[in-house]
């Protein structure tokens, strides 16, 4: 069967999206795939496996043997023309003489922006874009998220009853979730660079937010705490975490957390303490972060407009008088309740899992 | 294809529970299918339709055009055997000389208990049951309710958002939920025998409680009221209501609200209020009752393990600080709090709606 033009430019690119989503552990750069197809096949296939490791073009190339002339090149962002790490692709593709180069989007990078598909153009070679680009987007949603906003793509996980509440009264809170859902949550987390908390969790549950029950590398650990009131044998420390403070926190306790293993970085303002945070992720290279905190951070999040993403396990149970997971963030009518959409439903064991993307999500 | 006698029992069963369920309007009395069966096929069909009208056996009967000589009689309840608005069901069935007469449970109304079979085997007809017993209580679930405990078939409906909220702190609640959950609430509403509602519901959204977005007749309303502060004007009087209060309160409240439209139970025990009403409406023939009330009745009817299913609407948005469906209940531990099962998860519009039965729900 002979497909359409468009069609087979879809099929190609969704080998190389494919590709791409093994790139879990390259960030700060973006999940790219390449798949190489000349004659009615695929002759190479590649993908960016880790930040300063080569790119999916360079991996693709060498798994069709070098010989690319008259192929067509599938790439999920555009090839870079700068040199980084490595040489740029644009030159490397050029000289090999494929016929086409199909790209699902532009890189949004300043260094790249057009330039390696520019560079393309003029070396005589079909550059299309366009195929697949929302699925692509959509892989990427952290990447493009830094470089178009100067924070990560930010995941709000939440495990509560079936009444919204994520703890009892007296802050008694384990566990509301089976075990299905913690495992999932630690999948959750090797998807992430960053995982963030409050010291209010901390001091309650003193929790390892490693990954453990799931395959994957643990992600860095953050912590917010205004006044480094974490004791400095908090799990949390041990291998290291990021803790962000206020500029004037106190140094004798800042550096007892050191000692046990802490960064330390105090943000200047108060008053814009979160967008400040995740900026400094974001330089940190961290495109994905994912908050798992108490009703306090959580509401801060919600309310400040800071979400992408909600991924909120429910157990079948109800808490009745509790903590509710947003309780301290206040709208003042239904209509400002901050809405869900593309929402998904997934059993999870005895639970469910609720995902979806904040509609206050600024657009990819 | 020759199905195993069990097998072919099962598939008349399960034909006559789907006659069966299209009783919806027969409480107090139970929903009853029958098919007979002779020679590889169904020769008559026939359910009770509602109550003093003919059962299930003699409408199937007739269906069959009177002649079941041999024949294999599948019915979801056991024949009666007492002279109740109709004949006995068992002697009509024993003149008629059927082979077999197969009941998927025996009729716990203590006027029938077993009688209806001993009789059938008296008269030397073979007699089988539990084929699809489970099915068969299930559906009769009010009716059994009713019989074993004295009090009906309780579902707790919930519209709430994501984080189980049910209005602002300033009360307001509507609309959470969107359309497609409310046509379904209707639908949910047709399928009770009452609807239960508390005097604060009134007060602050005046509702009408009937069945308007879907098919089906409006249930009895009733409306828990303790000192009679229902405004003689609520639209939830309009066309009648039940409204229950305590012994002592005013008797002129009492009267202007009976001209309003009311009936007005005064119930002896302030302390056992919800059973004692429950009571009540067990005697009026509710074999099937919809909470539908803010937190406050619904916080009790939790607390008090008096809810038999969950219908849980959840809107794909945060309401943050709020009031929370159950927020009156407390449990001292997170694995006192009462915990739902055999949960069923459906998409409903924007909304998802949860179903499921209460662990604290005594077996059918």
């Amino acid at each position: 069967m002979k497909l359409a033009a468009n069609r087979t430019d879809e099929f190609y690119m969704r080998c190389a999206l494919e590709l791409a989503a093994n790139g879990r552990e390259c960030s700060p750069n973006p999940r790219v795939g390449c798949v190489i197809a000349r004659g009615g096949g695929i002759i190479g296939r590649g993908w960016h496996k880790k930040c300063g490791g080569p790119h999916a073009e360079v991996e693709a190339l060498r798994d069709a043997g070098g010989d690319i002339e008259g192929a067509d090149v599938y790439v999920t962002l555009e090839p870079c023309s700068h040199y980084g790490r490595t040489p740029p692709c644009a030159d490397m593709l050029a000289e090999r003489r494929p016929k086409r180069v199909i790209a699902a989007l532009t890189d949004p990078n300043p260094k790249v922006a057009g330039r390696g598909l520019k560079k393309l153009r003029n070396a005589g070679i079909e550059v299309e874009t366009g195929v697949l680009e929302e699925e692509c987007r959509w892989m990427n949603r952290g990447f493009l998220r830094r470089m178009a906003l100067g924070r990560p793509w930010v995941t709000l996980k939440v495990a509560a009853s079936l009444d919204g509440m994520v703890a009892l009264p007296n802050g008694e809170s384990r566990w509301i979730t089976g075990a299905e859902a913690r495992k999932r949550t630690h999948g959750m987390r090797a998807e992430n660079d960053a995982l963030l908390t409050g010291v209010g969790t901390v001091v309650a549950d003193d929790p390892r937010m490693t990954v453990r029950d799931a395959p994957g590398r643990s992600p860095v650990r953050a912590l917010l705490d205004r006044t480094l009131r974490t004791p400095p044998t908090a799990k949390i420390l041990d291998g290291g975490a990021v803790i962000f403070t206020l500029a004037d926190a106190s140094q004798e306790r800042g550096e007892a957390l050191e000692s046990a293993g802490a960064s330390i970085v105090r943000v200047a303002s108060g008053e814009d303490f979160l967008p400040e945070v995740l900026k400094e992720l974001c330089g940190r290279g961290v495109n994905y972060l994912m908050v798992e905190a108490g009703p306090a951070v959580a509401s801060s999040f919600i309310k400040e407009k800071l979400c992408d993403e909600l991924a909120l396990f429910i157990a079948p149970k109800i808490i009745g008088n509790g903590k509710s997971f947003a309780g301290l963030a206040e709208f003042a009518k239904i209509e400002d309740a901050p809405r869900v959409k593309d929402v998904k439903y997934t059993k999870c064991g005895d639970d469910l899992l609720i995902r979806g993307v904040f509609e206050c999500s600024p657009d990819l």
